[in-house]
């Protein structure tokens, strides 16, 4: 008997027969007494569509148009399964975006959420209505439209977990829960009965693809519940909340990133200053720095590697080479075939042990590492991209995971 | 220079071609340096697929789901539109019903429309903006979105010019303007300068289907000078309005309308009450009975005869059926192959002669006629269907309108 908020994907409510499914899970939770708040995104290709559909009319749209375009993608979702649950006999209201009282700022098409008034929702819990929530969208001061951007729905559930303090925030997926490993690419992958916030944030922006960082962020926040749990196969999932019981397992997961490119400033002076000059440039033009080496160069000078997304490359690259001379660098170099493999456990930095079993793993399969990165919670290493499946199979194997 | 309320219809926005068309008209109006209005339907076939996709799920959706679902396809409509007019170079916002304040009753599905609270869509008209607004749609007092049945979005730019006191609503159709017949029936059909609201009345209810009486009678309590103009060519549609100047054509047109049944009571003894009790019953059932004709039957009895949609027509039957007793009636007949030819127009009752050439061109082509009915504006008669089109011709030719 509690307040449980469940989170269903496009692919969960991509046809007919599976909004059933989805409603079947929804009725069963509220047959066992809880109150249930469910919120949906946009089905399958539905906004893949949308976005198509707005293209051959304007390649540059404003993105507030935009945003009234997409909102209708979670406004049917909501209404079809509602009508499903209807069917089923189950006492439902839909509710959109603003109808659920989501607030945002007026970042139209990657708006943050500033507040929930859920007066009405609460109304209709009162009344034991189930109530579907258009996820991914809210309104501005306004009165605007608004979307959350990527992730959208996950946050849309954790902000309204959070806010009617709710027992349990349920992220249905096609997965059925946390692994250790990428299950497609380590066979002995194991799943996890709990994981912390910090570790699944770890994890999340370490390419493990489960749940979007600004849902575990907003979570860990306000403390909400969460659970990674399977809307195809009807078994436990992985739980994701503060206070994780201690287990003797001290490595949560080994997980991969292929979206990195390594970018190296060689030939710098050897003054004070330099990383500085550098790391403000890249500041200025917004490129997510991730893992920084400094080393040593031939002749006295010293050379400055980085990584940052694919995708801000090519910027990344301009930005240095417009300032070569001020920098006093002799030129800039990249690489694209590298590829981030860590490993993420809360604990580790006590225990010096993890290091090198990783390295020593890495050592003995003749995997060079290019870059070392840590911190409290994990251990990041730059290596060549083909290597770094045998690298995920290697460590996973090493830490028996 | 005024404010102008243009309205387009499903086939209008069908396309990307089609919107930029619409677009095009749009613009050049704002150019004249007029404040703009738009109001728009769902594109071409949305709504049938979403009714559709809704009838998959369920047979019997709530009405208030289905309006979830159904005002999606407006609001695409309208972000594709402000897209289009943004190419162009001109400012613009869309707003859905609730933005753009239209409050109706919780008649979901048929909602009729309350209140326009304007205030947004005036300060966007101030700010130069063209505002394109949802048709169709709204929010009851509850926040939930309400849709306004058959005819809605003419109903809203009838409503919206009314609030805003525009000074002129156009009805922008794939015809361009009202005929004195049916264009595709009548070759003779000519397109009428202007016409009353009364007329227009007749001729919507009548089937002349460019027009739902809805919006105009909506037109005709505010007075709202109304246009019908073709959204494919630019040429000079129909106005409708109250004052009409006075032509020496009498005649405003000639309809037909074939979703029409006869239904008989037959041998009903001949004693005051009868007509008040079958009339009564069918009122209770939400029948609409059109014409009314009372005859003497055999053997002292009397037979009462009337008219009403096809689609009531088993209901009421039904209705009669359950009460031959109490009406002591003998038997309940009925006749689907019927057609209603009516002429319309104002000034015709004091004129007598209007009503003997209608019948002497029936007469002239061997047409009989079942049933006669007249109002100030208009004279109908109900015919054999097959008779229909070959008496739209002959009583158009008799008046040469």
């Amino acid at each position: 008997m509690g307040l449980i908020v469940q989170k269903f994907g496009g692919t969960s409510v991509a046809n007919t027969e599976r909004i059933f499914n989805v409603a079947r899970i929804v009725t069963q939770t509220y047959d066992k007494g809880n109150n249930v708040v469910v919120v949906v995104s946009a089905q399958g290709d539905t906004t893949d569509d949308l976005i198509e559909k707005a293209a051959q009319i304007n390649k540059n749209p404003s993105k507030r148009e935009m945003d009234v375009l997409l909102s209708t993608g979670e406004q049917i979702s909501i209404s079809l399964l509602a009508m499903a649950i209807e069917s089923l006999g189950y006492p439902v209201v839909s509710m959109t975006g603003w109808q659920a009282g989501f607030l945002t700022d007026s970042n139209h098409m990657s708006s943050r959420i500033r507040k929930i008034k859920d007066e009405r929702l609460l109304k209709e819990l009162d009344k034991k209505n189930i109530v579907v929530v258009a996820g991914f969208q809210g309104i501005n001061r306004y009165e605007d439209i608004t979307t959350l951007g990527r992730g959208g729905s996950d946050t849309s559930a954790v902000a309204l977990a959070a806010a009617l303090k709710a027992d349990l925030c349920q992220i249905y997926t096609d997965v059925d829960g946390v692994y250790t490993a990428d299950p497609r690419i380590v066979k002995t992958a194991k799943k996890l009965e709990e994981i912390s916030f910090d570790e699944m944030l770890e994890l999340a922006s370490l390419g493990a693809q489960v749940l979007h960082n600004r849902s575990v962020e907003m979570a860990k926040k306000y403390n909400v519940n969460m659970e990674v749990v399977s809307s195809l196969e009807d078994k436990p999932g992985t739980k994701v909340k503060e206070a994780v019981k201690m287990e003797k397992m001290l490595i949560k997961g080994v997980a991969r990133d292929n979206d990195v490119c390594r970018i190296a400033v060689v030939g710098l002076p050897d003054k004070p200053g330099i990383a500085f000059k550098i790391f403000t440039l890249l500041a200025k033009e917004k490129i997510n720095v991730d893992i920084i080496l400094q080393s040593i160069g031939r002749e006295g000078t010293k050379d400055i590697s980085f990584t940052c997304p694919c995708g801000q490359k090519d910027r990344a690259i301009e930005v240095l080479n417009n300032s070569l001379d001020s920098l006093e660098a002799q030129k800039i170099e990249s690489d694209d075939n590298v590829s981030k493999v860590s490993i993420v456990g809360a604990g580790m930095q006590s225990n010096p042990g993890v290091a090198a079993t990783m390295f020593e793993a890495l050592y003995d399969s003749r995997i060079n590492i290019q870059m070392i990165s840590t911190s409290e919670i994990k251990i990041s290493v730059l290596i060549e991209r083909k290597d770094s499946e045998r690298a995920l199979q290697v460590i996973h194997d090493a830490f028996q995971v």
